[in-house]
This record gives C-alpha cells, structure tokens and sequence, in this order.
C-alpha cells in the first residue's frame, strides 16, 4: 500500500493549473481542504461578504495526477476518511445566494435576504454537530456525517472553472453521498486527469437549501485509482449499497434527466438489458435524492440498490478493491 | 371505531362532482380503485393508446365528503392498508409521456419512443412483484411497497383539473411516501373538502421516469379527519419518522422551493424558530427526493426527521391518533 | 353580414358554463369586457388584495357558440375593433404575483413586493394613454395598442381552467399580438367551441413583466368562423403580415419549444417542405416573442412572415375573408 | 480617427489568452472571423461531426485590450460593418444540439436527430441569401442581416469559458441585435477587457432554433470604446431606436428575469424613476425577443424605444459618438 501526503496552495478553480502531486493507481493520499470560507469566517459576527473576497472562495486542494490517466480513461476517488478539523464549524446565509431568495440569476427586485451567520459546535468524538438558532434560545444536535462538496477533475475543453460551479467535471455537486465509503468515478479530460477536491461539510441537508453546509476544514484520506478505456459521461458513485449517477445542470429537471438517462444507459450495460427495459426497470426501482439546488448548476442523484445487479459489478469491482485497501490504511494507521 | 364502504362510479377529475360517501371526521373508510387505465391493459399486447380512450385514464374514487370540513381547515387521510387486488400489474411507456422522452410541451421533433407494456406478477403474501424484460430472459422480483399515485380534495376557485394533474389540491403526485402508516394533509376548499384517490402503485421508483409506476387495482382503506382552523397551503405528509412538504410545479426547481419553503415555514412553527433560522436547520437535516419529474407537474418532497421535532406534534398530535385507530381496525379486521 | 350583439354574466373560468350566445360561422358579434379587477380598481388607493376578491378576477364575457363546431375543428376569432370604454386605465403590483418577484411557485424566504396602482389617462381620439409615475413628478404618453389578454374556448378534458391560466385552450396568454386585425385560431375541444374573451389592455410590453398591464374595460367587435375537419393543437395567430404559433407551458423553453415545433409543421404544411426543411427554413426568418411570463404557465410566440409562404395561405384564406368582413362591418357602422 | 488592423490566430474561449492588439479608446478595427465550423463545412456532405473536432468550434478574433480599461469600468463595441467574404454560408443540424432535439443536457433515450448540411448562396450586392431545401425543390431568398453570434470580454473569476458559452462576460449570445449600427456594452473584468468575436452570422431567426445560423465568415469593422467607472452588470445593446439588456442563464424565464431586471434598473437610473416607477414603465413599454434558445445558456433580450428617454442618454451619449466615428470611417474608406 502506497501511501503519499499532499500540501498544496489553495485553489479556485478546476482547469489552469499543474499537478501538486502525481501518483500511482491505488495510491492512498493524505490531504487536508479549508472550508468554503477559506477559514476567515470563525464566528457570528464575521459576515462572508466583508472577511471573504469574491473569487477567493471554496478553495480546493490538489490537483492530483494519476499516472498513467489519459481521455477516455475514468478515474476513481474513494474516500477513506474525512475528518473535521477544529470543533467548530460555520454555515451562513449569503446575499443573493440560495434556494429561496433572489440570486443574480433568478433577478427581482427584492432586497437581499439577511446575511447571517451560524456557528456549529463540533464533537468529533461523540459524532454530533449542535446547531444553535440566532434569534431564539433553541438548540439541538445533528449526526455528524462528513463529505466532501466540491470534488472534481480538470475540465475538458480547456476550460477553467470556478470551484464553485458543477458540471460534467464534478466539482461543486454538493451531495451528501460523497462521504467516507462512497467511491467517485470522473471521466478523464486531460492527461493526469487532475482531481481536486475541497469544501468540506460536517453535514448537509439534501438540496442545500440555503446556500452553504455545516462548513468546516477536513483531514481527509482518498484512495485514487484508474480504470482504463472505460467512459464515464457525468461523474457516477457508488457505494456499498447503491450504484448512482449525477446529473448537473439547469433547469433542475435536466439535472433529474442527465442522472437518470446515465443510470438507464448504465443499468442496462451491468445488466445486459435493452435501453427501453433498463428505462422500465430504473422507473421502479430508483431513487432521485436532489443534491444541491443553489450553486451555478443544480445537480440531481439518481440511484439504483445494488441488490438488483445480482453478479455484475460496476467499472469491474474497482468500490470492493478500494474498500479493502482503505480497510488496510485504517487498519494500519 | 365508525367503518364505511364508499362505492362510487369512476371519475377523471378532482372538482365538478357531488360528494359520493359523506362521513364524520375519524371514519374508517373502506374502498377499492381501478388502476391507471382503467383496468384495460392486461397484457403486453394491449397498448394504452389502443385499449384507453383519452381522458378516461386515471381514474379516481370519491368523491369523499368529511362532515364539517370547510375552507380554512385542514383533511387528514391516513392510509391504514393498500393491498393489491391482481395478481399482476402492469407498466408502459405511453407515447409522449415521460422524462426521457419528447413530451407534448417539451416539443421536440423526434419520433415517440416505442410504447410497450411490462407485465409484472404479483404475489402479497411473499412481498413481491415480479419485472420480466421485454427483451431479454431477465427477470428480478423487486419488494411490494403498495401506495396511491393520486390522492386530493376538491381545488379552489371553481376549477375542475385532470386527475392526471397534481397541484395544492394534491392529486397525481405519485410519490412513494404515499404509502400505509403515512397521513397526507391537504387544505379544503369546498365544503366536505371532497376527498379523492386512485393510481395505486405495487411500488414506485422516485420520480416515476418512464411515466408509470406497477400500476395495479387496489383494495384501500383510510381514516379520514378533520383539523378545524388549520392551514395547509400545500399538500403535507407525515409517517412516523418524518414529516414532508410537497411541492408541485414546474420547471422542478420551483416544485422544489415551494417544498422546502413549506417545510421552513412548518418546522418554524413547530419549533417556534425564526424564518432564517428554520431555513438553516431544514438545510443541514432535510431530504428532498423527488415525487413525479414526469406528469403536467412536478412534485418534490421536502422531508424533517421527527426527531427534530422533540415534544412538538403536527396537527395536535393527529397522526398518532390515527395511527391508533388504524392499529384498532387492523386488529379487529 | 350578420351581426349580433353578446350581453353576458361575467364568468371566470374557461369550460363548466352554457353558451351565452349561439351564431353561425361569419357572424360578427359586438360586446364589451370588463377589466381584470372587475372594474373595482378606480384609482391609486384601490388596492387589488383589498377591492377584489378570489377567484373573482380576470372576468370573461361568453361564451359564444359557433354553429356547426365539433372536436377536431377550429374556431377562428378575428378582432375587428377593441377600443377603451373609459378615460382611464388602471395597472398594478400584485403581492406575490409577477416575473421580479417570489410568487407562490416561485417561493422565497422575502416578503412580498409592495403592492401599487398607477392610474392611466387614456384618449382615444389622440390614440394615447399616459404613465404617471408614482414616486416622482414623471409622466409620459405611450401609444394606445388595445389587445386582449385572455381569448379562448372550452378546454378539452372536461375541464374548468380559471381564465386567469393560459393553456392549450388559449385563455389567459397575454400577448400583445391580440390586437385588432388579427385573426387568432384555436381547437375545439367540445360542441360549438365556446368562445370566451376578456381581459383588455391599452397596451402591453412583451412578458408583461409586472403581472399587469393598462388594464381597461374595452368594446370589442370580433367575427367568429369555422374551418371544418382542420386541426390547431396550439392556439395560432396570423395577421396581414405574420403567421404565429403559440406555445403555453412551464419553465419558458418549454412554452418556447410547443410554438416552435408548432411552427415548424405548419410551415411545412404550408409550403410542402420535410420537418428538417422547415425547421431551418423558421430558425433562420422566424421571430420569437415573450408573450407572458408572469401566469401560471408562461407563452411564447413563433412568428413567421407571410412573404415566406409565396401563394399558400392558412386555414384556406380565412383570415383575409374575415379582414374583408371587417372592413365591410367597420364602413357600415 | 485611429485605425488599426488585427490579425490574430483563432482562439476557442473567452479569457486565458494574451491581447493580440492593444489599442487606445476610440480606435477603429478591421478584422476578419472565420464560421463556427472554421471553414470547414464547405458542401452539403461535408458532416460537422466528420470535418470539425470539437472543441475548436466557433472560433473567435481577438482579444483586443482597450488601453485603461480596469475592472469596475465598460468597454463599448460599436459594430461598423460586417460583411460576408463569400459567395455562399452553411447551416447545419448537429447531433444533440438544438431546441427541438433531445441535448446531452435535456438528455432522452431518442437517437439523434439526423445531422443535415444547408448551404446558402449569399450575393452581398443583392443583400439575400439563398435557402435550398434539402428534401425537395423549394428555395428561397432571405435578406441578408449580417451579424455576430459571439462578442464578449475575458470572464471574471478567471475563468476560461469555452467561445460557444454565452454568459456575464458576453460571449455566444447569438442574437440578431448585434448588426452594424449596433453598440455593445460590457463591464470589464480584466485589464484591457480583451474583447474578441466572431461567429458571423448572413441571418438568424431569434431564437436560433435548430443550433445554427446562416453561418459565413465575415469581414467586419468595430469601434472600441472605453466609458471609465460605469456599470455594465451583463451586455448590453443600444442602436438608433432601442436600448437592450441582455439576461444569460438556464432555465430561460432566468434568462428573462436577467434582462428584464437589468432594463428595469437602467431605466431607473437614466429617467430618475423609482425602482417599482421603473418597473411598471418597462412592463408596458418593452419588447422581450429571444436571443438564443439553444446554447449552453439561453439569452433574452429586454428591450425599450428610445423614444421614452427623452434627453436622457445611455452611458454619456457614447453611442451617437460612435455612429459618427463610424459615419467617417465608411466615407473615408
């Protein structure tokens, strides 16, 4: 077991920038990511729009090359661990930004919404983050559940991407899946393929709906791996239950169409069947989780229960392979 | 414990309709509905376009009028058990109808996708309905889950809407969580509020993609009641372990504000929170699967673990009662 | 030439009501609309949410039955003559209704905008009506353009659609293109078509963005005809210089994609040309106007100049008899 | 009156790339753009799926810096002439692309529309160019209306966005407004701005319905402005008669929202009026064409007379000055 340490510069974007680290296939990586907020917003009273500056947000670390990583080819990122780093962790509202205000896009004339800051207690320990409500005395613990929103690899096209937006790249996605146990596969654009990842949230509701997680810096651990010569159109997941894809767009129900014509089209590959009974067997047996419904795109799960692929096994068993290698690094650690 | 048979004629249509069964609020109601096409595709060589004559698809039973209901209150229908009558079910793609495909209003110039007809078994006392491909010798059971697609009041404002149309007055909304052991809310308009359903589904993937669910007759029974003075601006749900808001609309991110801006709005009056600060907690603990992506409106849920809710009831503590009477009728059945 | 005069009670829905007048083909009939809010908005302190009341809005004069109309005909509406019936107009805010506002599918966390009426001066012998603007000293004369909101027939289905919806049945689309010298086609989905018009304007921008335009209570004359045995599955428009289809859905690419394909066969029917033909011979000389985007569903218009269609004409020349009946109706008055 | 000639090897996107001129405000620049198939679809078999490589598609001239622009200021490009260089242009169907056909965005399980080559005879003495149907013996002439798909600035954010992306920064807005006698605005997000173009179009419907344009290379001759310290939050357009905002986004009542919230705002500013004055101005007033309805953003276009600005003038009367510079240019040249 290969096991390296990444450091990087933070940043900003997907595309534009050289390898920090280049590694072997099946190589697990040690990193750490700073929150959304570049770690400026530490309390209450440190407004986003005042401690941050506009582009310097959501920042990434990486990229990681894979050797060997060329177009055409998907690569794999299986998260081990993610780990929140300081027993805080922040979520705010921000002006013209979320589901249920005005945004830049969706223009009226109302005001902004309030800018508003919630600061979370985090007990790695006992596996809580406590949310404590602003204007009133209320308080409650949520389960910690770790992830990972901004996940991604160079785009194609040449094209440099703010860390901020998603696509058929990955990045921004902002889905609960991506926890410790989930394996992300990406579609390989330039050679390397150049994964990044960032963003981290102690936990997030499905959909996102206002705007930000629980934010908070991660010490993560990721295996990375490459499967030669196989496609992957939109970035898929998989985790020891669920295969799933993800769509990424705008209006959201072409986000929901991309997720599940890349499930149909992948369910019937696993399982040998023709499109329109992949199509019959997906309507009745998936589920359509939202995963954000905020950023510059929106993105849409679809997913379908291992359970129904029988023996087939998705990108060649490469999930089962990570899972034990990450087994093997927590084992030994 | 009051128990009524409602017997009523087909309808196609939420509104425009006398009341077929008038009881008071906590009845015990039993009933039985057609499936989707009226019962006139049996097997794969029956098309839809062939055997059913447009509009009478859908069909609904009902109306019921609950005592006392009057615009301003709140109707409450539990699902005490929904049993499919056949030992088979059918699924179809239908020409123009679905999520993948060309649509009368996503216009497009392409050819309809083929319509074909899957017949599933059926078998209640295993928990299983059986999918058989069309094109191959694949086959796989998949769990029961029975449910009611359709299921509303009486619209406002006069209105007389397709059963096929969901919207504030419920209808087709064909969500999973429709199931037994969930209450659906819904705010009248009318009088008797005019209680409806039909469409049951041996089960259902989220977001219905190819346009139909294992569409299956069903033997039904609800308790209905009565909440006076309750608002309901959206149709509601609630099981044991969550309450949901739907949202039905399109283009689907609007089904998904109206959801999760109804569920800020619940959980801030349940919790008596502040609007910014039921946003934030509904962000980081909310799910949202979606309903339908597929009928003249979408539907997306918006759904609280109870768990949040600490000592605070919905509705006075309605869906507990119910659950109750449920219990009662089951056992003495 | 026959010519009728139509009295009806107001109605506020298409579909659910008798025929108020029944005519043969050709027939020119005079009657008058009431404006949006019933006429109860007299000047800048009657506020809309205080002086009307749901659903009592949008009121429509009809219907008219046209002799003869049975489903798979088409109705055609030809306007003769739509002139303002008082020295005064009225526009308004509407809480929660609007394209720069949260609505109530549409639905954010800001409160509603304010709600405000602007009263026009309107001179029909000079052809103006003049904005004042309520916060400053502002005034200015825009040009007189009367049209008519909402126009339409029965739904299919045996629906009851609120007249303040546009769909398939026409009603509620809000284009400017409803003017005098139009001729606007519509299906008939049911016996004698039922023809039903209301909501005059003095003028309005393309998407009505606000919600409302320069509302006034108008006289209108209109020629009603019949082409047996011919199809219009979207309402369409032609005046002396364009051919228009309409498309009428949610999100607004939808309602963008039903004019354009509708256009696109027509096109081709007319000028004997392949789907591929006429779809690059449109997407190169069409034009594509907001209708609204502001009702509850939105419409688009695909426009078409009639220098395109050499010696074809629509619907066998109707428009230019019906033009021809006008001028006779207009010299003997 | 500074003229300056460009010459600049093809580029693919919008920022990333080094000012292949640098000229001062108000400086005259000729300069040549290829089609969007770089030339190489030259015949109706020439394929573009066969002859093109994505992504050199829709090549662009450019980037011009304006000596002193600064982030914070706008650049104006006031459109000379544009000129087809030769005797014939293409339009094609493309795979996946268009508004009536299924997208890798608006995913469906359809194949392709079949990819279809249009060539256009274009005679520039005449002013028409020349549709050949491809399924039968129709043709007609079309006036020509040469115009550029593509102008826009580097991105903010640095980001590299690919030339057929329309959005804040410009880019593929494909709309018919953009002719000779036009002025386009953009705010500045680089030093120097770095403006470039190109996808000339003989004529596009609005909309672009089926993907493309009448596609031609084009000489053509700009002025550059620079207006120091004005907004320009998205393009905008002003000519002889109008002023324009544009809106860019997915779902397309976005698109519009944009527009018509920027129009309403710079009405605002230039007549004094308040922000509710302002909008119901614009409500009554204003024209909503599409601009594209195909690219990866869809563009609006909001549009208001002149006529109602009285003395006012957009960005201190920039335009008119630039109609002169233009004036003498065409009589000196």
């Amino acid at each position: 077991m290969r096991v390296q340490r990444l450091e990087s510069e933070p940043a900003y974007a997907f595309g534009g920038r050289a390898a920090a680290l280049t590694v072997p296939p099946g190589t697990v990586v040690e990193l750490s990511t700073e929150d959304c907020f570049g770690g400026a917003v530490r309390g209450v009273d440190d407004l986003p729009s005042q401690v941050c500056t506009f582009p310097y947000l959501n920042p990434v670390t990486g990229p990681i090359a894979v050797e060997g990583a060329e177009p055409g080819d998907t690569v794999a990122v299986h998260f081990v661990d993610i780990r929140p780093m300081r027993d805080w962790a922040i979520s705010t509202t921000f002006p013209h930004f979320g589901a249920l205000t005005t945004t830049h896009t969706t223009a009226m004339l109302h005001d902004a919404l309030p800018e508003r800051v919630w600061r979370y207690d985090v007990d790695v320990a006992r596996g809580v983050c406590v949310f404590h409500a602003r204007e009133s005395e209320f308080s409650i613990e949520l389960p910690l559940d770790p992830m990972h929103g901004t996940v991604g690899v160079a785009p194609a096209a040449h094209e440099v991407i703010m860390s901020i937006t998603p696509g058929a790249h990955g990045g921004n996605m902002d889905t609960p899946e991506m926890r410790a146990g989930t394996t992300a596969y990406f579609g390989v654009n330039v050679p390397g393929a150049l994964i990044s990842l960032g963003d981290g949230h102690c936990r997030q509701g499905e959909g996102e709906v206002c705007g930000t997680a629980v934010e908070a810096a991660m010490s993560t651990v990721v295996v990375v791996d490459l499967i030669k010569g196989a496609a992957c159109p939109w970035p898929r997941l998989e985790n020891d239950t669920h295969v799933m894809s993800t769509g990424t767009a705008r209006p959201l129900e072409d986000a929901f169409r991309i997720s599940q014509h890349d499930l149909v089209g992948w369910t019937g590959q696993l399982l040998g069947l023709a499109p329109l009974d992949a199509y019959q067997l997906v309507s009745q047996a998936g589920l359509a989780p939202a995963g954000n419904v905020v950023d510059t795109n929106y993105t849409m799960l679809a997913k379908l229960p291992k359970t129904l692929l029988g023996a087939a096994t998705a990108y060649d068993g490469v999930h089962d392979r990570l899972r034990a290698t990450a087994a093997r690094y927590l084992a030994e650690r």
